[in-house]
């Protein structure tokens, strides 16, 4: 069997989504945690660029970026797929998993880690960008359709992460009211069997985040 | 005969990718040329989250972001391949098409559009980025191999446009003795005569982002 590595931490939800994707295909995998503060000379090594997890390391070759790792592991495994099959749907799913790395993690975190007026700013802006979102999952259970796909995985940071950075900082990011159709996907998501098994544990998350935002406010 | 639009701007890396890869396809298509002052209706209807061109649609289906739009041809349509077939090599060249959009454009745009110690520190910061591609470049003569692939026409952006955006700032992006290897991709990337076919004329493209700069310095 080919030598799998996975460089990642374990309260990442871009490290999360690589240990979905592994765990569907049923590739096992040897799981390596960084430590962010102290990054190993391993990590430096395999992405130089951007020194960031995850990392997947398959037979000794390195794959960095999140959404890059997902082409591959679907394009290398069989079992059930990630990605839809028709180009235009594959290409609708691609568009929204980097809608949600690229648009909305930057204002969403923003608001958790800044005050006042810029948090106010920030927060506004994240939960506009998810109505795209609300509209996109209207009449359906899951993004990839009645399994979870791409979109669903990448998604863990809306679903789970958002819902509890929300909680520490006192952010409701998808109000009910105004997304019905996207909160009913979150609850569906974060009761799937398969999901829950590959989050992590809330209390221990919570903990770590707020450690997280400790750190942040003493250093202002 | 599908019916095929794009909606782009003449003067416009991101747009010009595209039509280099339809072109390369064989695919025909008619161009509309967006005014960014003053968007088309049509172009907020079809990308309504960025409201930014590229935009290609086949049949009335919208596709927007242009590394999307390239994955899309190429996975549509037969013809010489984007992308490379191995899903190593394919993970390979879609982190450095990742990396020229996110991580070099923003300080290299940067560098062009700000003024002092702004301009020099993200000029710096471009520059030092570039040797990571001079060393992926190293020993081919194109980085999709003997002819020209997906990474080769996302670095459009590099190879033409940094040239003249130097010119015009006085700027050297891509200095010939720190990175010899990309140097010579440039020349002949640029001296390939379906690339060139494929860029806009070099004067008509200097008045342009001469242009835009006075509006940038006038309106700081």
């Amino acid at each position: 069997m080919a030598e799998m590595k996975l460089f990642g931490v374990w309260a990442s939800p871009f490290s999360r989504r690589i240990e979905m994707a592994l765990k569907l295909k049923g590739v096992e995998y040897e799981f390596i945690e960084e430590d962010m503060k102290n990054k190993s000379p391993l990590l430096l090594e395999y992405n130089p660029i951007h020194k960031k997890i995850p990392v997947l390391v398959h037979s000794g070759k390195p794959i960095a970026e999140s959404l890059v790792i997902l082409e591959y592991i679907d394009e290398t495994w069989e079992g059930p797929a990630i990605f839809p099959k028709d180009p235009y749907e594959r290409a609708q799913a691609r568009f929204l998993a980097k809608f949600l790395d690229e648009t909305f993690f930057p204002p969403m975190w923003k608001a958790c880690c800044s005050r006042g007026e810029e948090r106010q700013k920030a927060k506004e802006e994240a939960i506009e960008l998810l109505g795209f979102l609300d509209n996109e999952i209207k009449g359906k259970k899951f993004f990839g359709g009645d399994s979870i796909g791409l979109v669903d995985i990448v998604g863990n940071l809306v679903a789970y992460w958002c819902g509890i950075l929300g909680e520490i900082v006192g952010i409701e990011f998808v109000p009910k009211d105004k997304y019905p159709n996207f909160f009913k996907w979150i609850n569906e998501y974060n009761n799937c069997s398969f999901v829950k098994e590959n989050l992590p544990q809330k209390d221990k998350l919570i903990a770590f985040l707020k450690a997280r935002f400790e750190v942040l406010d003493s250093s202002k």
